[in-house]
């Protein structure tokens, strides 16, 4: 379900690397080799180019791209090249670090607590303290205030059991209780915040299907019409990215190119995260709700090297 | 200050593993020679040994040794068998499983989740899911009720920062935030949750601290003079194992030896899972405490086979 495509054979790490180094010497860079090269590349292939690269000319693969490269491109194409773990410990930081209006910026955490898979959760929070000093749920709780904070700190800090084991009785309890909770606007509760936080995705999702037959409507839209303000809205960015993260990032990339103007940060964290992982399915899904192919409008709102490089992680042939 | 003695020429895993073979052959099985390999050998050698067993005799080493010892004697080896963080697990599985009254069996989840390191803590719930098809979260809320289960889900979701960085202003400020909570006897204040599982070992010892210094009493005691219940006595069992889990292991040996019988599992227990981390500090605060010998004191009131074993793991020549 990845878009990203990896030759049949693979060059040796060594002559990638010798492939990257020429394209950063000389006058100017050569960009289109970086996208020839990285760009097609899966995350173990990555990692081996980034040990050869350091072991071969003595320096950081990162901080020669950073330093070569610039702008939206930089950003996409470093972003792709961390390792997965530390690359969103570093989007966690950054979202942290933001003091914008909204909670558009906390996306991306629920992103890594609700649409990764438990063992990368934990590899980021791992990642997270031999980076910044202090645990990611300890800069949540200093930088987010309540009641979004309590959400969020249950949800990173959640190891979910990983196969798929549902009990119905406890669909059809659990569903009775995030009905209370939704109708008393309590959406913080303490109850909605452990079901959310501690069962496993496949329950979660057959609690979210026992609620709309049960209730008549979608748990997500029942927080819609009762729910206001930044709660109701992650806490349904939440149900999205358990339920179906493909609608999520389809509806994250749709908010980043829409209007005037695109939200380059958005776009690049949805393809460079998501390449790998379920790239193909957003696409669909893209399509199925916006009658009009992800690619296109990709390739209208982008431009240059960044374009080509966003391309180059969809699938495209450039 | 480990107990553990390991001979400084360790023999192959294959010739212990012969050993132990020999030990379990013929009409009634060699206690002593077991004793003599698995109780002086750590957690990597052990493992090592589990494997080259299973291996070379086509069996698990913890199921021949369920089968051939028995009682207290067995239950202590086959826990200092099992890979630590499975043996956690098992333990917190149990602990769960229990009906009893009290909160005495949920000890053992506060010890994983507050006095083991961070890194271990989450290798116990990845083990927890993969033996027992749930997350350990998930069963501390179906079997734990309120107020307890939201202290001990917020502590064993916790991934700290495992390195001494101290910050004295958030001492003051959380000091300050406990001593409130303590006083109005909300002891399941979100944040007294959020500030004992998020913050790192060294952070939380200095603001128990600065509670000390700023409200005269160590805040174990205002917790019991002004708490009651079980939610008072768990609180405090969380305080002494982050602040100083010597203290609390000796006062849990203590407690199992004191009086008429003994408790076997919660002596096997702390004995067990403390000799490769702490047994040497836990034996010096024992004496100081109690004013006799944790060796003396564990030596009268057990005896035989189970006696031996403890005592090697306390490192006496036997």
């Amino acid at each position: 379900m990845s878009t990203l495509r990896v030759p049949d054979a693979v060059p040796p790490p060594a002559q990638d690397c010798e492939k990257l180094q020429k394209a950063f010497q000389g006058w100017g860079t050569d960009e289109k080799a970086i996208i020839w090269v990285l760009g097609h590349r899966n995350a173990s292939q990555r990692r081996i180019i980034r040990d050869t690269y350091q072991h071969l000319y003595n320096e950081s693969l990162i901080d020669r791209l950073q330093s070569e490269l610039s702008g939206d491109f930089r950003n996409a194409v470093v972003l792709w090249t961390y390792d997965p773990p530390e690359r969103d410990a570093r989007l966690a930081k950054e979202a942290l670090k933001a003091r914008k209006k909204g909670i558009n910026h906390l996306q991306v955490i629920v992103e890594i607590a609700c649409a990764s898979s438990p063992h990368h959760l934990m590899s980021v929070r791992q990642a997270y303290c031999s980076l910044f000093e202090s645990s990611l749920e300890e800069d949540i709780t200093a930088n987010v205030s309540l009641p979004l904070k309590k959400l969020l700190v249950g949800l990173v800090s959640s190891y979910r059991y990983d196969k798929e084991m549902v009990d119905l009785n406890v669909a059809k309890l659990e569903a009775a209780k995030l009905h209370e909770a939704i109708k008393k606007k309590q959406l913080d509760h303490d109850d909605v915040v452990w079901i959310l936080s501690t069962r496993n995705v496949f329950q979660l999702q057959a609690t979210f299907e026992f609620y709309k037959q049960n209730y008549g409507n979608s748990i997500d839209q029942d927080i819609k019409s009762f729910g206001i303000g930044d709660l109701a809205s992650l806490l349904r960015v939440i149900i999205w990215c358990i339920d179906s993260p493909e609608k999520h990032f389809a509806e994250v990339i749709r908010a980043s190119i829409v209007g005037l103007g695109t939200d380059e940060d958005s776009l690049t964290r949805a393809i460079v995260t998501r390449a790998e992982i379920d790239m193909m399915k957003i696409r669909g899904e893209y399509f199925n709700t916006n009658k009009t192919s992800l690619d296109n409008a990709v390739s209208g709102d982008t431009s240059g090297d960044y374009k080509d490089f966003l391309m180059t992680l969809l699938g495209a042939r450039i």
